[in-house]
């Protein structure tokens, strides 16, 4: 018989909701207990949930030894310290990204997961998406030659809202941690550590990033092209460019269930995926499947390719000047 | 009646031949003369559209009286030259894209265009082309709110040869000046000339710009990604984006006859204008129209926004280190 991993919940947020809805269609799983700061709003999440327990405060949920894994889907800002907290207690911890602010801090994360032997992952959902599967597959499989072009946008029109999550600095406010870390995933899923990255940003009167655009350089002369916004919505497209073919990725490309793509020379095939429903579900199986193996992080989405992306979300965010709260000059 | 504008071609390759059929298709125009530092390829020229001279140096067709307008067709390294020559000669000049290999030869040629009171243009055919008139008059309208985005790509598989002028500095080689061109152009067309340019490219052995990107940054928080190359095909799409709406350009944008837009919240709508046959003819009417208006310049393409574009491909050359030949450091 399987072992039911008991998933508690940090951050009953609507991110969080998408998550429990995912637990809800994944074997093997349950949703044991939900924790928040705002007991109340702890328990309308546990009862919209079936039998979930509801805590009043984190430590509580982290110390119920009831609990095998724990998801953590507060505000960027609070990643570092709670995702510590639970691994110091051995908790296996699946972390929404991006995994925290800076790589300093994710360094931090990856050495407690060394240290204590358990778990953690960043919530990148797209990385096991049905889609990203069958696209790494033909690249793989040498269909459209050496992939020399990598390029996507996520931009969204937000409700300006200085205080709000988006767009306050004190917790990690732009439009790059929130859904430029998308496109950067891509390229550098597809493409590796770039060598060189060049950004450019535009920053509210806060100092958050409201668009942000960077060149991924590479030393075999391939690029990457990525923008992110909140202040108006792209295409959400993406598309892949090899020596000898290219994939097109439709809107909402990180999330999509259909893309084409082509060798030179010849027709355009469509790959159309069964719709996503949630698309949670994928995440989460990867996690039961890493901790049923005893792994501490997942071979698909490994711990130092983390840390790549944080690296270079930190170099884009110096040369367009956006500092969080905390983050001294010299970081 | 209307005036017939004799028109000579400096230059009889692959363009010219595009552009001598284009005269073909319009009214009020003929060739007159070919000129080519090879006689016979001049001949040849001139034999496949009709009773065209032909000339075997570029002096005596800008001699030659009965001409009113020159078209120059030759590699990117010549334009300055002949320019000066024709307009010296009281002869109007089309001029092949790019103007010439930086903005101080761009500068002599405008200020030789003023000081002979005579018409100079730069060759931007796209300028011209239906698509573009309804996507500008779209935003005008007001449609799609104000324009945050502009991104667009021009890339193709180029057969590799150093010494060809695609690839060779000594003749303005590289992927930015040749095609790159074209996304800086919608780019500038739409959100004018930027405020911060941002770019990185490949070069090959040679010095060349395989590929080239760069980031446009406007005061307004409005920004333009665009991307070159001749060692890869790209989608070749581009889009544009406002805060209220976005369009998007079908591939081969540059001279599509297709686009779709939307405002937020409605259906796409779809654009279909009639194929293009030649496209050409568009700026051969616009330049017949001014030089009927005794104009020196068009209204729809000034010689101001020929030098900007020129002044933003010397700053992108600047930062991805491409020099041309007889470009000194300081320049």
């Amino acid at each position: 018989m399987n072992k039911i991993y008991k998933w508690g919940i940090i951050g009953p947020g609507k991110i969080a909701r998408k998550f429990a809805e995912a637990l809800d269609l994944t074997d093997n799983v349950r949703l044991e207990a939900v924790a928040s700061r705002d007991l109340s709003k702890a328990k309308q999440f546990a009862e919209a949930f079936g039998s979930a327990k509801a805590y009043g405060n984190y430590e509580a949920l982290i110390n119920d030894p009831e609990i095998d894994v724990i998801y953590i889907a507060t505000p960027h800002a609070f990643h570092n310290e709670q995702a510590l907290l639970c691994l110091q207690k051995k908790k296996a911890v699946l972390c929404e990204k991006p995994m925290a602010l800076n790589a300093q801090q994710v360094k931090q994360m990856l050495q407690a997961s060394k240290e204590n032997n358990i778990f953690l992952m960043e919530a990148l959902w797209t990385r096991f998406l049905p889609w990203l599967q069958s696209v790494i597959k033909i690249i793989k499989d040498g269909q459209i030659g050496a992939v020399k072009f990598v390029r996507a946008d996520f931009g969204f029109k937000a409700e300006y809202n200085p205080a709000g999550r988006l767009f306050d600095t004190r917790l990690g406010g732009g439009s790059l941690l929130d859904i430029g870390i998308y496109p950067l995933f891509l390229c550098q899923q597809i493409l590796g550590n770039p060598t060189l990255v060049t950004a450019a940003g535009n920053l509210d009167c806060g100092g958050a990033d409201m668009s942000c655009h960077a060149i991924l350089q590479y030393h075999n002369g391939a690029a990457g092209i990525i923008s992110s916004a909140l202040d108006y919505q792209t295409q959400q497209t993406a598309e892949i460019t090899g020596t000898e073919g290219m994939i097109r990725i439709h809107s909402p490309w990180h999330r999509t269930s259909e893309f084409e793509w082509r060798k030179e020379g010849e027709d355009w095939q469509k790959v159309i995926l069964p719709p996503l429903i949630n698309g949670f579900q994928f995440q989460i199986a990867e996690v039961i499947h890493c901790l049923d193996k005893g792994q501490i992080e997942s071979p698909l989405l490994p711990q130092a390719f983390t840390l790549q992306l944080s690296e270079t979300m930190d170099e884009i965010r110096r040369q367009i000047g956006v500092k969080y709260s905390g983050e001294s000059e010299e970081e």
